[in-house]
């Protein structure tokens, strides 16, 4: 039967590894590659200078083009405070926050032992290593408010204890500009127990 | 402000120009291929491989790594049978029916000059020009049932009556295990007006 050329279904099959994108989107992508050779050709010159020039920051796993990223790199910032986020786009969440000026550790996943991601798929060992070198007064445990996250935070915190470092954890409550009639019975139960008194 | 790394955010911006995929999509797809080395490189290859080795074929406009696709390529097939398709995936729904046994000719989109797509963009002027040299029956324009594909069949129709070519169309009507109830007023409309006699 008649297919499409062997390198175009090569092509599919690749696109189709990525997540989130089936047969089908491979095939509108590759379809769309091969009529728009400009844009095919910028994009493996940019797959190809990521795979060579990106790797992960040897000291605290974000992104970076050298051996440490730019945070690591930069002296100035408060080194008795470390972040653990779950992935790459959470600290840029909190670079633009701007309000933390200590550093992160970046996990690359969280603790999701039915899901197979276990203590051993994230860079936690590499957490337990750092803590020893570093003076910390406080370690914020910025995972996502989901059933994972919360699971995530908690493990961390007992391994952190043991060691006995200071670990916090993000307030739970209403997010901004939520109205009450719409927030979930849980939302609304931690902003009820996480209440603070106003000062007027 | 901290971001991700210059070549990163080069990939990121490249991805983006694919058809349906938002920034924060192309973010997911740049972190899953920067942490997936063996997937990035497939990939990269094979898109290069793509633009290196595919092209459109010269006769018809489907996809070929020669000068010919494997069907013009294929002399046995009739050719007083001319199949107008908008895009090459279309022509494979074909080949998979196996019914047709004339060759094709691929448009590369639909008329839409509201869009755009004038009948410059389309593969239009090289399906007048093969006209001339082939001595055809039939041409069955194959475009979509949706008003950009009914409003490319009467163009192409139109031009093919000038040159006194005789043209059809796909037939309209009820899709394979469809309920009545369930039918839209122009299928039913359509498949109204197209009825055929039943021989008991």
């Amino acid at each position: 039967m008649t297919s499409f050329p062997p390198r175009l279904q090569k092509l599919i099959r690749e696109l189709s590894r990525l997540p989130s994108v089936g047969e089908r989107t491979a095939g509108r992508l590759a379809y769309h590659l091969v009529t728009n050779r400009t844009l095919a050709t910028d994009l493996f010159k940019a797959i190809q200078d990521t795979v060579e020039g990106v790797s992960l920051c040897e000291r605290c796993f974000f992104l970076a083009e050298s051996e440490l990223c730019s945070i690591c790199q930069d002296d100035t910032r408060d080194e008795a405070l470390l972040c653990v986020v779950e992935k790459p786009i959470d600290l840029i969440a909190f670079e633009r926050m701007g309000e933390f000026k200590g550093y992160y550790h970046v996990l690359h996943g969280l603790w999701s032992p039915l899901r197979g991601k276990t203590a051993e798929n994230l860079r936690l060992g590499e957490l337990l290593i750092r803590l020893k070198a570093l003076n910390l007064r406080e370690v914020v445990i910025a995972t996502g408010s989901t059933v994972e996250g919360d699971a995530t935070a908690l493990y961390i915190a007992r391994l952190l204890a043991e060691k006995g470092v200071n670990a916090t954890r993000l307030a739970q409550g209403m997010p901004k500009g939520a109205e009450l009639e719409y927030a979930d019975d849980i939302t609304l139960a931690r902003a009820w127990n996480g209440r603070s008194s106003l000062r007027g």
